[in-house]
């Protein structure tokens, strides 16, 4: 069964480019599977869609391609990547975008740059390489070529620095990594690492505010201000049927302090 | 022919939530065909979705399963749900959101209870269902399994109360059930229970206004404020090339009156 | 291999009019591949769609079916079109939405008028026609159909003006065709047209400034003006990680006066 390509872009939905985007794989590989996941990245942003795609890739079966765009540096230094890891395959710019998901998909990735032009279009543009390059390399991996012709291993690649969350006996120190649309303020505090006590909150070195544990939203009223584990297994705090961010005006990385007993 | 499984969410783009439940269905069954109605439900609006599903669900071919996920009592004590009607297949929670798409695919439903934990994923978070459960659940479903291998039948299901619209001999009252994104206003109003007479409308109480019927929007100028039969049969209001909803402050849930003559 | 078909809307994503078409062509053909350009062409932009597809509809491969709805005179008098052009199909409405994409497909297109309804839903609707009517051919079309069936030849129809570029000597005057998400400013000034000599921009008549070229934007600092030729070979001007709309105040259709030496 032919192999699936996800697309994962900061696009937008207005421009032409990720229709472009398309038509160049499918031009390649007329028998490629694109899944959409998403091109609402915000424009460049690299931390966006690390913390996306380290969420989403691992839900994935075994062969999957993810061809993920979100490349400021296109045209210039940054090196094209094709990554093996943990039998999915990673295909974008080596700008850090694909920490998190080789972290979270395990094993020793194999890291390669792309550097045969056979794989891409005839004209390949300074400003578009997802169009130019790593769509016909989705294209021609899903199309059965081996990983292996499309250019040479690296030793060497970037990675984000991840801001870890520190824990101590009676508190922790972590950050805000995501807001989604429901105004859930997602953070980097895994559950691993901390116990269900009762819990005193402060965002952005803020006033300290004590805030109801609960399993899921439905424990508590609506208005409530809550906090959970996240289905990712990290600290999560909610308004059920509300907006926490908005409450709290939390923003991505405000710093996130609890206080436990 | 692989069986096509439908997506229709509030979880927005920026969130990696699609992306890991389409993950999730693929990892179940990597035949799956996936098709994305919307993920811009308003967050956590039943009745957004049930009014969306209701519009589009009978235009799909026999054997369709639809997914949808606006679950604001996720992991809480509403069930999960399949419910087989009218030659095609919904799967999500019980909270009402599929009253409209049962209506509108006619027949009787057989409602069944999700319970059978081998069609999930073996850990099931208690906030996100879509893709741990239901997901899952319409991925062994599109590969083959038999409906009544996933639970029980159930004799009764929430559904949402449905505002009908009232008419008399001159008159009519319904509500604003819509408002799409060229700011055309959606009633309930059904187009057999009146006829194309003089008509005056009101919105949420106010003065009555006399409205232009037209066929269609180019049958009159551009600015012009018109009424005429939705597509789906229903009264609606439009202001051509303009935006009526904003030219008359209409909000969904507002109170319309028609006065006929 | 199932034909594809290629979905270009301004339906948005909230209504449920795309999850209505697509139920309509896959009643038509379960078969059909679906691939989704945008929904979110600006509400009854044509000169949108025109520019979208002019830049997209060339990277497909043969026998691509690109089905676009942008259809203000819905139910009136333009016509329905299948055009054959370039070994590529459009369908839609006659208002001009594919002068574009017939000039970069190239050769001589073949226009059909839709007339026959054997191959249109049996009730069609005055407002909703890419459901009950394009939706359908389109999928009739993927199934195999033979595109003579569908409806007579035309000889005449409906082309945008289009604004080209005035370039002299020393100077060039066109207009903003495009801004993107990233905030970038397209034009229709040709590459072919222009030499990478220091350059003055004025947009809107406005004063000039010069603007430094770049080839692409990882060869400027953020923050820093710069002009290069875009990825479809037009002057384009941009701001490196930052919004040159924004900036410049930069909308659609205004003029842009490029000044030489």
């Amino acid at each position: 069964m032919s192999a699936l390509i996800t697309l994962t872009t900061d696009f937008g939905e207005t421009a032409p480019y990720i229709a472009a985007m398309k038509g160049a794989i499918l031009s390649v590989y007329r028998g490629a599977r694109l899944i959409d996941l998403t091109h609402q990245i915000r424009p460049q942003d690299i931390r966006h869609a690390d913390f996306f795609l380290g969420s989403a890739v691992r839900y994935f079966p075994a062969g999957t391609i993810h061809l993920a765009i979100v490349d400021p540096g296109v045209g210039g230094q940054r090196l094209p990547l094709l990554i093996a890891v943990g039998g999915q395959f990673l295909i974008g710019p080596d700008n850090g975008l694909f920490t998190s998901a080789i972290r979270t998909l395990g094993g020793s990735p194999i890291v390669r740059q792309l550097t045969e032009p056979q794989f891409w279009r005839e004209q390949v543009s300074h400003t578009f390489h997802g169009r130019d390059l790593f769509g016909p390399v989705a294209a021609h991996l899903a199309s059965g070529v081996d990983p292996e012709e499309f250019g040479p291993r690296l030793r060497g690649w970037i990675e984000l620095p991840i801001h870890s969350a520190i824990c101590w006996q009676d508190r922790c120190e972590g950050e805000v990594c995501f807001i989604d649309d429901f105004g859930n303020i997602l953070t980097n505090i895994p559950q691993v690492q901390i116990k269900e006590l009762p819990v005193r909150v402060a965002l952005n070195g803020g006033l300290q505010e004590h805030v109801r544990w609960v399993r899921t939203y439905a424990d508590a009223g609506p208005g409530e201000l809550v906090c959970l584990f996240s289905s990712e297994g990290f600290f999560e705090i909610a308004v059920v049927q509300g907006h926490a961010a908005a409450r709290l005006q939390a923003t991505v990385g405000m710093s996130v302090e609890l206080q436990f007993g």
